[in-house]
């Protein structure tokens, strides 16, 4: 009997070499897999299966993890306003755990003897998927064509008009793009070097709005729930939509500089309106609804979140624990965000809440002095120089 | 014999109030003092000073602090990348302290029996003076009439029209409008409110600049050395021109909501050009030049020293404590920062820098696969997945 | 009618005079409280009701928080290893809380116009009581004689005479001491100055075990639950179990230096056996149970924690975030602790746990290299030194 | 001409077998090395320079690196108050990665072709060696023949046996014992388990002294600077001295439970008198001396500052970075340390210092209401509640 592997399935040239290499070179029954959360259309689904079979599958399977992904990486990522680096929201890289675990699910599920993905020897996903895999299925081996050969684009190309693959476009991509539920990146030309950036036409979205609106986003307990004063149910739908209008205005690009999971620099381009106008808007209500200290740490919490679910740590224990704090930081996070957009930019105009810690009924008399005089805050002052009044007694010395 | 009184002094109606008030009233010699940090003009300190005679000072000293300023607050805010709630880069609230520095200095070598300063009781700045006085001279006594009188403006201009004060122009601006050299500030009436956003016409600079245009900046160890090619040997006059530059595409815009030192939220508009712009100048560098951890706790001990710098704190020693780590950091912070300017926004181009440690020669030679192989990458990640390999390994029980 | 008065009552001297000051020269109504967090027996409660009617009162209650203060005190201090400064566990400290919250939740009930405690102007504790008072009930006015009219202890003494309270011990002990149930604080003589420490017989405990004895503690998810084999479901029996049997050994003295709320530092003697062994063991526990970045994150948490609690702040809102962190991290805290005690010390012999990382079924083949070969540690190396090879190929030049 | 070899060198088991593996089967000339960080006497390193001979090496040298490893590690551990865990001083891992710096320089100043060591593959030595060489000498290749030959400890004898080494005590030990100038670490037996603790005669030293002692450590600026009253220059023999005193007592034993490098719990029993000792009065010293902030902020960068320099990371820039600010904080600490001590355990008894904030001037007029009036306190108590009073007048919506 064969054996079975379970291929994590793209329909891209890397993975497409694999289906074929796998079922003719070494004879095993490919199971084609493709995770979605979010970044393919019904259509490109449907082309990818056509694609599995034509290339040796003997079974394709298109799991479906989107409301995972949200449920269990983009809720905690606006939660914890994560911005890598103070720019870049994780989106692609936050897709991979999520597309890896399913992927390894259904490798058990099957009984499958392999499991295999198409990275190459240079990047994070390697990383994401090999621990993923490791992790959750320990008796699991992982195969790696690509990278074990460490194969040629062109040899891929070759190997795949040799076992009859002519239909497939093997044009090489100025950049090379992935969509994602919470964004695009870009990579390629400019973004290896450091001194120059994407030009506008390498951006996937367009801009074609030019006039100045106003977009409002709501929040319930940390969560999106309406845009525009429509209500969402469904927060991919919801996400969707301040995409849409944002990547309109060119909102939402950037470059991110960042470590990669194996040591170097790595330099990427990226368009996320949905991400970031969602995340910044987010921090400006928890402005007005969190404490000073629920803010401070928050703010390490989700700088540390940020950097373990990129580094392909989501599974280690201390996210949960994390994910807690964050969930209890979001109670009085509802109220509703205005923004004014604009071409390639956008002000955070205000935001209206009940639970807005400086519109409270305590300071909506005004009369700041009926809560405190001038007196308490000379004896707060005085107090709080004790310190530092012991302090430089001593050093005068 | 008379006792002597310094009094910080700006000029404005609280101030003059202060300095009629205890030459008259209590019959104190009073000397004035202005503390500048870069936010006067030559010309309005000749008027300063000379309304600080006709309102009744026997003396009055302009205390040049600038350079102070900068060596002491501004390079260390700007190596800490500090920007309050990820926005606000501590305008005004900085400079205050070096303010109440040089009063205090002052006052102790005039052998002043009293310090007087003319903050409310509703704001930050009356924390800032009264600490700082009161740690560096515990025997001084503080004067605060205005705040101990809850005086209202009315009865300010009343009593300095009365003492022949009728020169002066009492016209409430809509706007209080602060201007400093690291940015200006700009409070009323839709700061007091959580919905809204200061409109145009509210911030001092007009958008005049309309193209694209190219700027660079070039720092060294950290600090301002040139701008678009210019070498700058004085820095203040280098933050001046990134200012000047900035300000026409109005850029540096936007709205600080935080908590204030006596626990409640403010919120206040400002425009920083100089200071945004080299901030992000400075930290798009860091990201070329610094490894993962050293940004890591560079983060951390930025935002402290940005919390307590606000908070009227820079006396805490621990702050010199972070300005050593701080500036230990900046050993490699050197080269050139390109950034492309447009109406109110701009983007971060990218840097060209001797220490880029993404362009190093370790990387140039391309071929990642010089310094590591696709084994070591399994391995790496054989060995990382560990730990949780190991805790999962338990929860299946 | 009479005004009524809620007075926070310990039946001590401070408190006694404020009971009977307050029905005879203010003519309020006194309702005393007396808040219980387990340090009173019994007997000690029915003389303090005694004695408050005595004193004036016409109302008493005490109030049991004993398992409130365990459920939402102790067992978070046990949780985050909370010892401050890394020696005391804000023993009596975080009690004052939990009978501010109780005795003004009371007031509020019986409709109270004021609430009054005993505290001096010199430390913590009024800050505790105030502030919770404050925030909890912001229209009670605070009454607080003995701090308002800097009484010395015999003035209050002569005040109590006059008022025919003649039999009530009024000897100064020669040492402050305040037992509660997770811990007793002694302060006097030696602990005012720098460079001694108490004396053997200052310890409320003496020393009557002088050979060594096995002491183990169960926990389940981070909570006792047994002790020395015996079951207990009453967490704050187990916790009085354990203090008896360290206490006999003089385990858990020691001299807590640190800052007071109000800036200065203090210096306190405790003994504490109980939260000593306890939260030692517990901590041990957790360094088999705990991954490193578990342990790493409740560090910080745990310390900032304490800090709070320790300094009123403990209805701050990100105290129930963190709250939220530390019951997650708990899941796998369960097994049981060995300890071999001795006089004034002990060792933490080891730990027996399913959750074990160091003993799982991933390393009980012993051989480590069934999970990675020397190999995979070189490729790890390799790439961990990535950061550090690019960094020192720049510095080179 | 033959290749040359630098091979860290300690005359034990695994090293001798590399020494003449190297030069019988390579052909290479081998130059052993050792670095002592001063854990060998003399005596010892005579020696293991025969030893070195007798085994094939044409060179043989003894790197004396104790002063660099006093002052570019210890120094820093006390500063930090370094205890991994909270409980192990990194007694022998932090001098690993000095013997690894000196090893390398000499491999590099003789002009080596390859650098080899004795570590195995299980433990973290190996990374130790390995980082720090490739980091220091990415041209110079690295050599582990125990390691990637998978050597037993019999195979590596009959080798040595069969090459004519018959003079060597191949007795295995019962515990692997490591002694090291900052402690001695225990493994075996007791320590492979998690429930036991090493018995009483594992530890090199044995208890000797029955009777209380008092012992007084003189610190300047954070530094060592007297024992006992007696001025010492030298830190390292001041170090000896405390260990020595300490060490009769049976102090400073321990079991350190910990993450290693690859990832695994580990538990290594140690035996540290003099730096617990030092690193304690330390501490003790510093919470009379530093700022509470000081102080927390110490801790964070102390913890991080360990566990980077346990891990092999003590090359990563931001370890500069945090001696710099660690060195910043030690100003003020300076003074004397009083210890009492008793078999197996020791009291703090207190500190002498100038510094001291809690008996400086400011407090020594003992009434504290010359600093401040209980009205300044319910001022402060009323502004710090201003944020939870606020919050609290929400959650009642």
């Amino acid at each position: 009997m064969k054996k079975k592997v379970v291929l994590a399935f793209s329909g891209g040239l890397d993975t497409s070499f694999c289906a074929t290499y796998l079922a003719n070179e070494k004879g095993y029954e490919v199971y084609t897999a493709i995770a979605n959360t979010g970044g393919f259309s019904e259509k490109e689904l449907i082309e990818v299966e056509k694609r599995a079979y034509q290339l040796g599958a003997t079974h394709h399977v298109t799991l479906d993890v989107t409301k995972d992904y949200y449920e269990k990486s983009i809720k905690y990522m606006v939660f914890g306003n994560v911005l890598r680096n103070g720019t870049y929201p994780i989106s692609v890289s936050s897709e991979r755990i999520f597309q890896a675990i399913a992927i390894i699910e259904y490798a058990k599920k099957v009984g499958a003897h392999y499991v295999a993905h198409g990275s190459t020897g240079a990047g994070n996903d390697q990383v994401r998927f090999d621990l993923t895999f490791q992790v959750l299925a320990p008796n699991i081996e992982i195969l790696t064509p690509t990278r074990d050969m460490c194969l040629t684009r062109e040899q891929e190309i070759n190997y795949l008009r040799e076992h009859g693959i002519t239909d497939m476009d093997f044009t090489k991509m100025e950049y090379s793009i992935n969509k994602g539920l919470w964004g695009t990146s870009i990579g390629g030309k400019e973004t290896l070097k450091s001194n120059k950036t994407l030009p506008e036409d390498a951006y996937p979205s367009q801009v074609n709005k030019h006039n100045k609106e106003t977009l409002t986003i709501d929040f319930e307990e940390g969560e999106i729930a309406g845009v525009n004063g429509q209500t969402f149910e469904n927060k991919i739908a919801a996400i969707r939509e301040v995409e849409k209008i944002g990547s309109a205005f060119g909102i939402g690009r950037d470059m991110h500089i960042g470590d990669t999971i194996i040591g170097i620099k790595g330099r990427v381009g990226f368009e996320a309106a949905g991400a970031l106008l969602i995340i910044n808007a987010h921090k400006m209500l928890e402005k007005h609804t969190l404490t000073k200290w629920q803010q401070y740490w928050k703010d390490q919490i989700g700088t540390w979140y940020g950097m373990f679910l990129h580094e392909a740590q989501y599974l280690e224990p201390v996210m949960r624990d994390m994910e807690a704090f964050l969930s209890s930081t979001q109670l009085h996070v509802t109220g509703k965000v205005i923004l004014e957009l604009k071409p390639y930019s956008y002000t955070l105009v205000g935001v209206e809440s009940v639970y807005d810690l400086m519109n409270s009924s305590f300071g909506e008399y005004g009369e700041m002095n009926r809560a405190w005089s001038a007196d308490d805050v000379k004896g707060f002052t005085t107090i709080l120089s004790n310190p530092m009044k012991i302090y430089y007694s001593l050093t005068k010395k």
